[in-house]
Protein backbone atom coordinates (compact mmCIF):
# COMPACT_ATOMS: atom_id res chain seq x y z
CA UNK A 1 0.00 0.00 0.00
CA UNK A 2 0.81 3.38 -0.23
CA UNK A 3 2.70 5.65 2.40
CA UNK A 4 0.68 8.90 2.02
CA UNK A 5 -0.09 12.21 4.36
CA UNK A 6 -2.86 12.46 6.97
CA UNK A 7 -3.92 15.62 6.44
CA UNK A 8 -3.69 18.21 3.37
CA UNK A 9 -4.24 21.51 2.63
CA UNK A 10 -6.20 23.03 0.03
CA UNK A 11 -5.38 26.35 -0.93
CA UNK A 12 -8.17 27.58 -3.23
CA UNK A 13 -7.62 30.01 -6.29
CA UNK A 14 -11.04 30.47 -7.29
CA UNK A 15 -11.67 34.11 -6.49
CA UNK A 16 -8.15 35.01 -7.54
CA UNK A 17 -7.10 32.61 -11.01
CA UNK A 18 -10.44 31.71 -11.49
CA UNK A 19 -12.20 35.03 -11.96
CA UNK A 20 -9.01 36.35 -13.54
CA UNK A 21 -9.43 34.49 -16.64
CA UNK A 22 -12.97 34.71 -16.49
CA UNK A 23 -14.33 37.35 -19.63
CA UNK A 24 -17.59 37.87 -17.93
CA UNK A 25 -17.39 41.11 -15.31
CA UNK A 26 -18.42 39.52 -12.02
CA UNK A 27 -20.24 41.53 -9.54
CA UNK A 28 -18.18 42.61 -6.10
CA UNK A 29 -21.23 41.19 -4.42
CA UNK A 30 -20.98 37.97 -6.27
CA UNK A 31 -17.43 37.51 -5.38
CA UNK A 32 -17.53 38.41 -1.94
CA UNK A 33 -20.34 35.71 -1.39
CA UNK A 34 -18.65 33.05 -3.66
CA UNK A 35 -15.37 33.83 -1.05
CA UNK A 36 -17.83 33.25 1.78
CA UNK A 37 -19.50 30.47 0.56
CA UNK A 38 -16.07 28.72 0.23
CA UNK A 39 -14.89 30.08 3.73
CA UNK A 40 -17.67 28.34 4.92
CA UNK A 41 -17.21 24.95 3.08
CA UNK A 42 -13.65 24.86 5.48
CA UNK A 43 -11.24 26.31 2.96
CA UNK A 44 -8.94 28.22 5.21
CA UNK A 45 -6.40 29.33 2.49
CA UNK A 46 -7.19 31.35 -0.72
CA UNK A 47 -5.97 33.28 -3.08
CA UNK A 48 -8.92 36.73 -2.61
CA UNK A 49 -7.74 38.90 -6.14
CA UNK A 50 -5.20 40.73 -7.49
CA UNK A 51 -3.52 44.30 -7.31
CA UNK A 52 -3.20 44.18 -10.71
CA UNK A 53 -3.42 47.30 -12.97
CA UNK A 54 -7.77 47.35 -13.73
CA UNK A 55 -6.33 48.91 -17.02
CA UNK A 56 -4.71 45.27 -17.56
CA UNK A 57 -7.05 43.33 -15.58
CA UNK A 58 -10.48 45.23 -14.84
CA UNK A 59 -12.26 42.34 -13.24
CA UNK A 60 -9.32 42.71 -10.46
CA UNK A 61 -10.93 46.47 -10.18
CA UNK A 62 -12.22 46.10 -6.65
CA UNK A 63 -9.50 44.40 -5.28
CA UNK A 64 -9.32 46.76 -2.54
CA UNK A 65 -12.85 46.23 -1.80
CA UNK A 66 -12.61 42.54 -2.08
CA UNK A 67 -9.94 42.33 0.97
CA UNK A 68 -11.30 44.96 3.11
CA UNK A 69 -14.76 42.77 3.09
CA UNK A 70 -13.77 39.43 3.79
CA UNK A 71 -13.08 37.81 7.25
CA UNK A 72 -9.77 36.94 7.57
CA UNK A 73 -9.49 32.40 8.04
CA UNK A 74 -6.41 31.40 7.71
CA UNK A 75 -4.47 32.32 5.31
CA UNK A 76 -6.39 34.86 2.71
CA UNK A 77 -3.80 35.94 0.05
CA UNK A 78 -3.91 38.72 -2.44
CA UNK A 79 -1.60 38.96 -5.62
CA UNK A 80 0.80 41.50 -6.17
CA UNK A 81 2.53 41.55 -9.67
CA UNK A 82 5.32 44.58 -8.78
CA UNK A 83 5.94 47.22 -6.42
CA UNK A 84 3.03 48.96 -7.17
CA UNK A 85 0.36 46.02 -6.52
CA UNK A 86 2.72 44.70 -3.11
CA UNK A 87 2.07 48.69 -2.16
CA UNK A 88 -1.81 48.51 -2.86
CA UNK A 89 -1.73 45.07 -1.11
CA UNK A 90 -0.34 46.95 2.04
CA UNK A 91 -2.36 49.95 2.29
CA UNK A 92 -5.18 47.24 1.92
CA UNK A 93 -4.49 45.39 4.80
CA UNK A 94 -3.56 42.25 3.60
CA UNK A 95 -0.87 40.43 5.40
CA UNK A 96 -0.63 37.30 3.09
CA UNK A 97 1.21 38.40 -0.33
CA UNK A 98 1.55 35.95 -3.66
CA UNK A 99 4.10 36.96 -6.68
CA UNK A 100 4.80 35.10 -9.09
CA UNK A 101 7.42 34.86 -11.97
CA UNK A 102 7.72 31.73 -14.51
CA UNK A 103 11.05 29.86 -14.74
CA UNK A 104 11.03 30.22 -18.40
CA UNK A 105 12.69 33.63 -19.87
CA UNK A 106 10.29 33.06 -22.84
CA UNK A 107 7.15 32.87 -20.96
CA UNK A 108 7.64 35.78 -18.85
CA UNK A 109 9.43 38.07 -21.64
CA UNK A 110 5.58 37.34 -23.36
CA UNK A 111 3.51 37.70 -20.06
CA UNK A 112 5.72 40.84 -18.26
CA UNK A 113 8.32 42.25 -21.00
CA UNK A 114 11.16 40.80 -18.89
CA UNK A 115 13.08 38.10 -18.60
CA UNK A 116 13.46 35.63 -15.47
CA UNK A 117 16.30 37.45 -14.27
CA UNK A 118 15.01 40.88 -14.49
CA UNK A 119 11.49 39.86 -12.99
CA UNK A 120 14.06 38.13 -10.12
CA UNK A 121 15.79 41.92 -9.53
CA UNK A 122 12.26 43.54 -9.43
CA UNK A 123 11.26 41.15 -7.32
CA UNK A 124 13.91 41.21 -4.46
CA UNK A 125 13.11 44.41 -2.94
CA UNK A 126 9.59 44.17 -3.07
CA UNK A 127 9.58 40.43 -1.52
CA UNK A 128 12.26 42.58 0.84
CA UNK A 129 9.60 44.87 1.91
CA UNK A 130 6.70 42.63 2.52
CA UNK A 131 9.00 40.54 4.58
CA UNK A 132 9.76 43.91 6.89
CA UNK A 133 6.22 43.95 7.20
CA UNK A 134 5.96 41.11 8.81
CA UNK A 135 4.08 39.09 5.64
CA UNK A 136 3.65 36.04 4.67
CA UNK A 137 4.93 35.67 0.94
CA UNK A 138 3.77 33.05 -1.14
CA UNK A 139 6.41 32.08 -4.38
CA UNK A 140 4.64 31.00 -7.12
CA UNK A 141 6.18 29.63 -10.30
CA UNK A 142 4.92 28.99 -12.96
CA UNK A 143 5.78 27.19 -15.93
CA UNK A 144 8.30 24.98 -13.33
CA UNK A 145 7.82 21.42 -16.16
CA UNK A 146 7.08 22.75 -19.57
CA UNK A 147 6.59 26.28 -21.39
CA UNK A 148 4.27 27.00 -24.42
CA UNK A 149 7.16 28.79 -25.89
CA UNK A 150 10.18 26.78 -24.48
CA UNK A 151 8.75 23.24 -24.07
CA UNK A 152 10.61 21.03 -21.80
CA UNK A 153 12.06 22.77 -18.32
CA UNK A 154 14.61 21.59 -16.84
CA UNK A 155 14.11 20.86 -13.15
CA UNK A 156 17.42 21.88 -12.30
CA UNK A 157 15.74 25.67 -13.60
CA UNK A 158 13.37 25.13 -11.55
CA UNK A 159 14.95 24.41 -8.26
CA UNK A 160 17.31 27.20 -8.62
CA UNK A 161 14.76 29.72 -9.04
CA UNK A 162 13.13 28.20 -5.95
CA UNK A 163 16.18 28.67 -4.67
CA UNK A 164 16.47 32.24 -5.09
CA UNK A 165 13.26 33.13 -3.72
CA UNK A 166 14.00 30.84 -0.31
CA UNK A 167 16.71 32.71 -0.14
CA UNK A 168 15.05 36.21 -0.31
CA UNK A 169 12.94 35.57 2.47
CA UNK A 170 9.62 33.25 0.68
CA UNK A 171 7.58 31.45 3.03
CA UNK A 172 5.60 29.16 0.66
CA UNK A 173 6.61 27.72 -2.86
CA UNK A 174 3.80 26.83 -4.76
CA UNK A 175 5.32 25.11 -8.14
CA UNK A 176 2.83 25.64 -11.22
CA UNK A 177 2.72 22.98 -14.28
CA UNK A 178 1.35 25.96 -15.92
CA UNK A 179 0.19 24.46 -19.09
CA UNK A 180 -0.77 21.34 -17.94
CA UNK A 181 1.51 18.84 -19.73
CA UNK A 182 3.85 17.27 -16.90
CA UNK A 183 3.21 13.74 -16.29
CA UNK A 184 3.08 11.79 -12.77
CA UNK A 185 6.85 10.62 -13.06
CA UNK A 186 7.62 14.16 -13.70
CA UNK A 187 5.38 15.27 -11.24
CA UNK A 188 7.24 13.15 -8.29
CA UNK A 189 10.36 13.27 -9.45
CA UNK A 190 10.50 17.29 -9.42
CA UNK A 191 8.47 17.10 -5.48
CA UNK A 192 10.73 14.69 -4.21
CA UNK A 193 13.72 16.77 -5.26
CA UNK A 194 12.06 20.16 -3.89
CA UNK A 195 11.16 18.30 -0.47
CA UNK A 196 14.15 17.26 -0.13
CA UNK A 197 16.32 21.11 -0.95
CA UNK A 198 13.98 23.09 0.89
CA UNK A 199 12.68 21.23 4.00
CA UNK A 200 11.72 24.23 6.21
CA UNK A 201 9.36 25.84 3.18
CA UNK A 202 5.39 25.28 2.90
CA UNK A 203 5.17 23.03 -0.79
CA UNK A 204 2.34 23.66 -2.83
CA UNK A 205 1.90 21.52 -5.96
CA UNK A 206 -0.25 23.66 -8.71
CA UNK A 207 -1.44 21.27 -11.08
CA UNK A 208 -3.56 21.95 -14.78
CA UNK A 209 -5.94 19.46 -15.65
CA UNK A 210 -5.60 20.32 -19.53
CA UNK A 211 -4.62 16.83 -20.76
CA UNK A 212 -6.58 15.22 -17.61
CA UNK A 213 -3.29 14.27 -15.58
CA UNK A 214 -3.66 16.79 -12.62
CA UNK A 215 -5.53 14.20 -10.43
CA UNK A 216 -2.90 11.35 -11.52
CA UNK A 217 0.01 14.27 -10.61
CA UNK A 218 -1.72 14.65 -7.12
CA UNK A 219 -1.80 11.07 -6.06
CA UNK A 220 1.97 11.44 -7.44
CA UNK A 221 2.75 14.09 -5.31
CA UNK A 222 0.98 12.67 -2.48
CA UNK A 223 3.60 9.69 -2.78
CA UNK A 224 6.31 12.30 -2.74
CA UNK A 225 4.96 13.73 0.96
CA UNK A 226 3.13 16.86 -0.31
CA UNK A 227 0.32 18.10 1.29
CA UNK A 228 -0.44 21.21 -0.06
CA UNK A 229 -2.72 21.45 -3.49
CA UNK A 230 -3.41 24.44 -5.41
CA UNK A 231 -7.12 24.27 -6.57
CA UNK A 232 -10.15 25.81 -8.17
CA UNK A 233 -13.51 25.41 -7.18
CA UNK A 234 -15.78 24.26 -10.61
CA UNK A 235 -12.43 24.37 -12.24
CA UNK A 236 -12.51 27.93 -12.86
CA UNK A 237 -9.09 29.46 -14.27
CA UNK A 238 -6.44 28.12 -15.39
CA UNK A 239 -4.34 28.58 -19.09
CA UNK A 240 -5.55 31.20 -20.85
CA UNK A 241 -3.49 29.34 -23.73
CA UNK A 242 -5.63 27.05 -24.82
CA UNK A 243 -9.48 28.45 -25.44
CA UNK A 244 -11.99 25.81 -24.01
CA UNK A 245 -9.48 23.65 -22.60
CA UNK A 246 -9.36 22.33 -18.95
CA UNK A 247 -7.30 24.32 -16.67
CA UNK A 248 -7.06 24.58 -12.76
CA UNK A 249 -8.06 21.07 -11.02
CA UNK A 250 -11.49 21.39 -9.58
CA UNK A 251 -11.24 21.84 -5.56
CA UNK A 252 -14.33 19.20 -5.35
CA UNK A 253 -12.60 16.71 -7.24
CA UNK A 254 -9.22 17.30 -5.42
CA UNK A 255 -10.99 17.34 -1.70
CA UNK A 256 -13.05 14.03 -2.91
CA UNK A 257 -10.67 11.88 -3.36
CA UNK A 258 -8.42 13.13 -0.46
CA UNK A 259 -11.44 12.27 1.51
CA UNK A 260 -11.82 8.67 0.08
CA UNK A 261 -8.30 8.21 0.30
CA UNK A 262 -8.62 9.15 4.03
CA UNK A 263 -6.37 12.03 4.03
CA UNK A 264 -8.75 14.84 6.36
CA UNK A 265 -8.95 18.68 4.57
CA UNK A 266 -11.39 20.00 7.00
CA UNK A 267 -12.94 20.89 3.76
CA UNK A 268 -16.99 19.52 3.19
CA UNK A 269 -17.37 19.09 -1.02
CA UNK A 270 -20.60 19.86 -1.23
CA UNK A 271 -20.79 22.85 0.49
CA UNK A 272 -17.81 23.66 -2.36
CA UNK A 273 -20.33 22.17 -4.74
CA UNK A 274 -22.98 24.83 -3.45
CA UNK A 275 -20.79 27.73 -3.43
CA UNK A 276 -20.04 26.38 -7.30
CA UNK A 277 -23.62 26.47 -7.96
CA UNK A 278 -23.72 30.37 -7.07
CA UNK A 279 -21.27 31.59 -8.60
CA UNK A 280 -21.95 29.25 -11.99
CA UNK A 281 -24.80 31.70 -12.60
CA UNK A 282 -22.25 34.59 -13.06
CA UNK A 283 -19.49 33.01 -15.16
CA UNK A 284 -19.66 31.98 -18.88
CA UNK A 285 -17.53 29.02 -18.70
CA UNK A 286 -19.54 25.35 -17.91
CA UNK A 287 -18.83 23.43 -15.01
CA UNK A 288 -17.27 20.34 -15.75
CA UNK A 289 -16.08 18.59 -12.58
CA UNK A 290 -16.96 15.00 -11.45
CA UNK A 291 -18.35 15.97 -8.19
CA UNK A 292 -20.24 19.19 -9.53
CA UNK A 293 -22.43 17.19 -11.81
CA UNK A 294 -23.09 14.40 -9.87
CA UNK A 295 -24.25 17.56 -7.13
CA UNK A 296 -26.61 18.68 -10.24
CA UNK A 297 -28.15 15.16 -10.68
CA UNK A 298 -28.46 15.17 -6.58
CA UNK A 299 -26.05 12.14 -6.51
CA UNK A 300 -24.01 13.64 -3.90
CA UNK B 1 11.00 7.06 -9.45
CA UNK B 2 8.46 4.61 -9.94
CA UNK B 3 8.82 0.87 -11.64
CA UNK B 4 5.85 1.05 -14.74
CA UNK B 5 5.16 -1.55 -17.83
CA UNK B 6 6.87 -0.67 -20.71
CA UNK B 7 4.36 -2.03 -22.97
CA UNK B 8 0.82 -1.34 -22.63
CA UNK B 9 -2.48 -2.41 -23.94
CA UNK B 10 -5.72 -0.52 -24.99
CA UNK B 11 -8.73 -2.24 -25.34
CA UNK B 12 -11.14 0.15 -26.64
CA UNK B 13 -14.79 0.08 -25.78
CA UNK B 14 -16.19 2.53 -27.38
CA UNK B 15 -18.32 1.33 -30.11
CA UNK B 16 -19.87 -0.81 -28.03
CA UNK B 17 -20.03 -0.08 -24.26
CA UNK B 18 -19.83 3.48 -25.74
CA UNK B 19 -22.32 3.32 -28.49
CA UNK B 20 -24.74 1.08 -26.74
CA UNK B 21 -25.26 4.11 -24.19
CA UNK B 22 -26.03 6.75 -27.10
CA UNK B 23 -29.52 7.99 -26.94
CA UNK B 24 -29.40 8.65 -30.60
CA UNK B 25 -29.38 5.75 -33.07
CA UNK B 26 -26.12 5.54 -34.85
CA UNK B 27 -26.14 4.47 -38.60
CA UNK B 28 -24.56 1.10 -39.13
CA UNK B 29 -22.00 3.15 -41.71
CA UNK B 30 -21.08 5.28 -39.13
CA UNK B 31 -20.48 2.93 -36.73
CA UNK B 32 -18.08 0.81 -39.28
CA UNK B 33 -16.00 3.99 -40.04
CA UNK B 34 -15.56 4.73 -36.43
CA UNK B 35 -14.65 1.03 -36.22
CA UNK B 36 -11.67 1.55 -38.91
CA UNK B 37 -11.04 4.70 -37.79
CA UNK B 38 -9.83 3.29 -34.33
CA UNK B 39 -8.03 0.34 -35.87
CA UNK B 40 -6.03 2.52 -38.43
CA UNK B 41 -5.43 4.37 -34.99
CA UNK B 42 -3.38 1.43 -34.01
CA UNK B 43 -6.20 0.00 -31.83
CA UNK B 44 -5.45 -3.95 -32.01
CA UNK B 45 -8.63 -5.06 -29.15
CA UNK B 46 -11.58 -3.74 -29.61
CA UNK B 47 -15.32 -4.01 -28.08
CA UNK B 48 -17.32 -4.23 -31.54
CA UNK B 49 -20.73 -4.73 -30.66
CA UNK B 50 -22.89 -6.17 -28.58
CA UNK B 51 -25.62 -9.58 -29.28
CA UNK B 52 -28.10 -8.31 -27.03
CA UNK B 53 -31.72 -8.46 -27.95
CA UNK B 54 -33.01 -5.51 -30.47
CA UNK B 55 -35.80 -5.10 -28.47
CA UNK B 56 -33.74 -4.23 -25.32
CA UNK B 57 -31.22 -2.39 -26.73
CA UNK B 58 -32.04 -1.05 -30.57
CA UNK B 59 -28.75 0.65 -30.74
CA UNK B 60 -26.90 -2.69 -31.09
CA UNK B 61 -29.42 -4.44 -33.93
CA UNK B 62 -26.45 -4.12 -36.33
CA UNK B 63 -24.23 -6.48 -34.56
CA UNK B 64 -24.09 -9.54 -37.10
CA UNK B 65 -23.57 -6.73 -39.81
CA UNK B 66 -20.83 -4.81 -37.93
CA UNK B 67 -19.19 -8.01 -37.07
CA UNK B 68 -19.03 -9.38 -40.58
CA UNK B 69 -17.89 -6.03 -42.12
CA UNK B 70 -14.78 -5.21 -39.63
CA UNK B 71 -11.44 -5.96 -40.74
CA UNK B 72 -10.18 -9.03 -38.02
CA UNK B 73 -7.36 -6.84 -36.41
CA UNK B 74 -5.87 -8.10 -33.22
CA UNK B 75 -8.55 -8.78 -30.85
CA UNK B 76 -12.22 -7.63 -31.90
CA UNK B 77 -14.87 -8.92 -29.77
CA UNK B 78 -18.42 -9.07 -29.43
CA UNK B 79 -20.19 -9.02 -25.92
CA UNK B 80 -22.62 -12.29 -25.76
CA UNK B 81 -24.85 -11.37 -22.59
CA UNK B 82 -26.79 -14.89 -22.60
CA UNK B 83 -26.52 -18.28 -24.22
CA UNK B 84 -28.93 -16.98 -26.87
CA UNK B 85 -26.14 -13.87 -27.83
CA UNK B 86 -23.44 -16.56 -27.66
CA UNK B 87 -25.01 -18.38 -30.58
CA UNK B 88 -25.52 -15.53 -32.70
CA UNK B 89 -21.76 -14.22 -31.91
CA UNK B 90 -20.65 -17.73 -32.95
CA UNK B 91 -22.96 -17.99 -36.16
CA UNK B 92 -21.59 -14.42 -37.12
CA UNK B 93 -18.00 -15.83 -36.91
CA UNK B 94 -17.00 -13.68 -33.88
CA UNK B 95 -14.02 -15.53 -32.22
CA UNK B 96 -13.41 -13.70 -28.79
CA UNK B 97 -16.72 -13.16 -26.74
CA UNK B 98 -17.04 -10.99 -23.53
CA UNK B 99 -19.34 -11.98 -20.79
CA UNK B 100 -20.31 -9.66 -18.21
CA UNK B 101 -21.47 -10.14 -14.61
CA UNK B 102 -21.63 -7.95 -11.68
CA UNK B 103 -19.97 -8.87 -7.97
CA UNK B 104 -22.93 -7.30 -6.28
CA UNK B 105 -26.74 -9.12 -6.16
CA UNK B 106 -28.82 -6.15 -5.86
CA UNK B 107 -26.69 -4.68 -8.96
CA UNK B 108 -27.61 -8.24 -11.07
CA UNK B 109 -30.85 -8.56 -9.77
CA UNK B 110 -31.49 -5.24 -11.00
CA UNK B 111 -30.05 -5.16 -14.44
CA UNK B 112 -31.00 -9.03 -15.69
CA UNK B 113 -33.22 -10.23 -12.96
CA UNK B 114 -31.02 -12.78 -11.40
CA UNK B 115 -28.27 -13.02 -8.26
CA UNK B 116 -24.89 -13.56 -8.92
CA UNK B 117 -25.04 -17.03 -8.70
CA UNK B 118 -27.67 -17.40 -10.78
CA UNK B 119 -25.77 -15.27 -13.44
CA UNK B 120 -22.83 -17.45 -12.77
CA UNK B 121 -24.77 -20.60 -13.33
CA UNK B 122 -26.74 -19.65 -15.98
CA UNK B 123 -23.08 -18.77 -18.05
CA UNK B 124 -20.84 -21.88 -17.26
CA UNK B 125 -22.45 -23.98 -19.84
CA UNK B 126 -22.03 -20.51 -22.48
CA UNK B 127 -18.42 -20.33 -21.51
CA UNK B 128 -17.98 -24.08 -21.97
CA UNK B 129 -19.74 -24.26 -25.35
CA UNK B 130 -16.96 -21.20 -26.14
CA UNK B 131 -14.10 -22.78 -25.21
CA UNK B 132 -14.86 -25.89 -27.04
CA UNK B 133 -15.24 -23.71 -30.05
CA UNK B 134 -11.70 -22.20 -29.47
CA UNK B 135 -13.25 -18.73 -28.59
CA UNK B 136 -11.38 -16.18 -26.64
CA UNK B 137 -13.26 -15.41 -24.01
CA UNK B 138 -13.31 -12.06 -21.85
CA UNK B 139 -15.37 -11.81 -18.85
CA UNK B 140 -15.82 -8.64 -18.01
CA UNK B 141 -16.80 -8.28 -13.59
CA UNK B 142 -18.67 -4.88 -12.81
CA UNK B 143 -19.48 -3.12 -9.79
CA UNK B 144 -16.00 -4.94 -8.56
CA UNK B 145 -15.20 -1.80 -6.10
CA UNK B 146 -18.35 -0.20 -5.21
CA UNK B 147 -22.38 -1.23 -6.35
CA UNK B 148 -24.88 1.84 -6.70
CA UNK B 149 -27.46 -0.21 -4.08
CA UNK B 150 -24.86 -2.09 -1.60
CA UNK B 151 -22.20 0.41 -1.43
CA UNK B 152 -18.94 -0.91 -0.95
CA UNK B 153 -17.88 -4.68 -2.40
CA UNK B 154 -15.61 -6.43 -0.43
CA UNK B 155 -12.25 -7.36 -2.68
CA UNK B 156 -12.57 -10.74 -1.40
CA UNK B 157 -15.45 -10.95 -3.44
CA UNK B 158 -14.31 -9.69 -6.41
CA UNK B 159 -11.37 -11.88 -5.97
CA UNK B 160 -14.14 -15.00 -5.69
CA UNK B 161 -15.98 -14.48 -8.74
CA UNK B 162 -12.89 -13.73 -10.69
CA UNK B 163 -11.65 -17.48 -9.77
CA UNK B 164 -14.90 -19.00 -10.80
CA UNK B 165 -14.25 -17.40 -14.09
CA UNK B 166 -10.88 -18.02 -14.17
CA UNK B 167 -12.20 -21.70 -13.50
CA UNK B 168 -14.61 -21.87 -16.38
CA UNK B 169 -11.93 -21.11 -18.75
CA UNK B 170 -11.64 -17.37 -18.92
CA UNK B 171 -8.84 -15.81 -21.09
CA UNK B 172 -9.01 -12.43 -19.84
CA UNK B 173 -10.50 -11.05 -16.60
CA UNK B 174 -11.61 -7.34 -16.98
CA UNK B 175 -11.83 -5.56 -13.85
CA UNK B 176 -14.66 -2.72 -13.57
CA UNK B 177 -14.98 -0.11 -11.37
CA UNK B 178 -18.54 0.76 -13.03
CA UNK B 179 -19.77 3.82 -11.40
CA UNK B 180 -16.74 5.70 -11.12
CA UNK B 181 -16.15 5.28 -7.07
CA UNK B 182 -12.90 3.34 -6.27
CA UNK B 183 -9.88 5.29 -5.54
CA UNK B 184 -5.81 4.85 -6.35
CA UNK B 185 -5.36 2.97 -3.16
CA UNK B 186 -8.61 0.93 -3.40
CA UNK B 187 -7.52 -0.20 -7.56
CA UNK B 188 -3.80 -0.27 -6.32
CA UNK B 189 -4.56 -3.05 -3.43
CA UNK B 190 -7.28 -5.10 -5.64
CA UNK B 191 -5.25 -5.47 -8.72
CA UNK B 192 -2.03 -6.54 -6.80
CA UNK B 193 -3.90 -9.04 -5.43
CA UNK B 194 -5.67 -10.18 -8.75
CA UNK B 195 -2.19 -9.86 -10.09
CA UNK B 196 -0.71 -12.65 -7.30
CA UNK B 197 -3.78 -14.66 -7.57
CA UNK B 198 -4.66 -14.88 -11.42
CA UNK B 199 -0.63 -14.60 -13.09
CA UNK B 200 -1.96 -16.61 -15.82
CA UNK B 201 -4.90 -14.56 -17.04
CA UNK B 202 -4.93 -11.74 -18.98
CA UNK B 203 -5.67 -8.52 -16.06
CA UNK B 204 -7.57 -5.03 -17.70
CA UNK B 205 -8.76 -2.71 -15.14
CA UNK B 206 -12.04 -0.89 -16.64
CA UNK B 207 -11.93 2.65 -14.71
CA UNK B 208 -14.76 5.18 -14.94
CA UNK B 209 -14.29 9.30 -14.76
CA UNK B 210 -16.99 9.70 -12.80
CA UNK B 211 -15.44 11.61 -9.76
CA UNK B 212 -12.42 12.01 -11.87
CA UNK B 213 -10.19 9.63 -10.23
CA UNK B 214 -9.84 7.20 -13.64
CA UNK B 215 -6.53 8.64 -14.79
CA UNK B 216 -4.81 8.35 -10.72
CA UNK B 217 -6.48 4.99 -10.52
CA UNK B 218 -5.10 4.18 -14.16
CA UNK B 219 -1.78 5.39 -12.78
CA UNK B 220 -1.97 3.24 -9.20
CA UNK B 221 -2.61 0.09 -11.15
CA UNK B 222 0.64 0.54 -13.52
CA UNK B 223 2.70 1.08 -10.60
CA UNK B 224 1.05 -2.30 -9.58
CA UNK B 225 2.15 -3.90 -12.89
CA UNK B 226 -1.21 -3.85 -14.65
CA UNK B 227 -0.53 -2.90 -18.65
CA UNK B 228 -3.95 -3.51 -19.63
CA UNK B 229 -6.72 -0.77 -19.72
CA UNK B 230 -10.20 0.04 -21.25
CA UNK B 231 -10.89 3.24 -22.61
CA UNK B 232 -13.37 4.39 -24.47
CA UNK B 233 -12.39 7.18 -27.54
CA UNK B 234 -14.05 10.39 -26.96
CA UNK B 235 -15.06 9.06 -23.29
CA UNK B 236 -18.19 8.00 -24.90
CA UNK B 237 -20.37 5.80 -23.23
CA UNK B 238 -20.22 4.59 -19.14
CA UNK B 239 -22.35 4.17 -16.31
CA UNK B 240 -25.96 5.00 -17.00
CA UNK B 241 -26.93 5.93 -13.43
CA UNK B 242 -25.60 9.23 -13.04
CA UNK B 243 -26.87 11.36 -16.38
CA UNK B 244 -24.72 13.80 -17.55
CA UNK B 245 -22.15 11.98 -15.33
CA UNK B 246 -18.90 11.33 -16.73
CA UNK B 247 -18.38 7.51 -17.84
CA UNK B 248 -15.78 5.84 -19.71
CA UNK B 249 -12.22 7.18 -19.41
CA UNK B 250 -11.48 8.70 -22.47
CA UNK B 251 -8.59 6.57 -25.15
CA UNK B 252 -6.88 9.53 -25.93
CA UNK B 253 -6.29 10.89 -22.77
CA UNK B 254 -5.09 7.73 -21.09
CA UNK B 255 -2.68 7.15 -24.61
CA UNK B 256 -1.77 10.46 -24.13
CA UNK B 257 -0.34 9.79 -20.18
CA UNK B 258 1.35 6.70 -20.98
CA UNK B 259 3.13 8.12 -24.27
CA UNK B 260 4.50 11.07 -21.59
CA UNK B 261 5.23 8.03 -19.34
CA UNK B 262 7.27 5.74 -21.99
CA UNK B 263 4.87 3.34 -21.98
CA UNK B 264 4.35 1.97 -25.38
CA UNK B 265 0.84 1.34 -26.95
CA UNK B 266 1.28 1.71 -30.50
CA UNK B 267 -1.48 4.08 -30.91
CA UNK B 268 -1.73 7.33 -32.10
CA UNK B 269 -3.28 9.80 -29.79
CA UNK B 270 -3.85 12.56 -33.06
CA UNK B 271 -5.68 9.67 -35.25
CA UNK B 272 -8.38 8.77 -31.97
CA UNK B 273 -9.04 12.52 -32.29
CA UNK B 274 -9.98 12.15 -35.85
CA UNK B 275 -12.01 8.86 -35.25
CA UNK B 276 -13.82 10.43 -32.33
CA UNK B 277 -14.63 14.12 -34.39
CA UNK B 278 -16.35 11.58 -37.32
CA UNK B 279 -17.96 9.99 -34.85
CA UNK B 280 -19.34 12.95 -32.78
CA UNK B 281 -21.24 14.35 -35.36
CA UNK B 282 -23.65 11.77 -34.92
CA UNK B 283 -24.04 11.73 -30.88
CA UNK B 284 -25.72 13.36 -28.67
CA UNK B 285 -23.19 13.78 -25.55
CA UNK B 286 -20.41 16.58 -25.76
CA UNK B 287 -16.93 15.48 -26.15
CA UNK B 288 -14.99 16.87 -23.06
CA UNK B 289 -12.19 15.05 -23.22
CA UNK B 290 -8.14 16.26 -22.49
CA UNK B 291 -6.30 15.62 -25.90
CA UNK B 292 -9.69 16.18 -28.03
CA UNK B 293 -10.18 19.81 -26.59
CA UNK B 294 -6.75 20.47 -28.03
CA UNK B 295 -7.18 18.78 -31.08
CA UNK B 296 -10.21 20.42 -32.03
CA UNK B 297 -8.52 23.78 -30.51
CA UNK B 298 -5.62 23.04 -33.29
CA UNK B 299 -3.18 22.54 -30.26
CA UNK B 300 -2.12 19.23 -30.99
Amino acid sequence: MFILPNNATIIEVGPRDGLQNESKLVATVDKLRFIKDLQQAGISEMELTSFVSPKWVPQMADAKEIVEKTDCVGRQFVLAPNAMGAELALASGATNVAVFVGVSNSFNQKNINRTTDESMAALEPVISKLKEQGIFVRACISTAFYCPYEGKIEPEDTIALCDRFVKMGADELSVADTIGMANPQESYALFIKLKETFPDVLLTAHFHDTRKMAMANIFATLQAGVNRFDTSAGGLGGCPFAPGATGNVATEDVVHMLDTLGIRTGIDVKKVCEAVANIAQHVSRPIETGMYKLFTNEQL
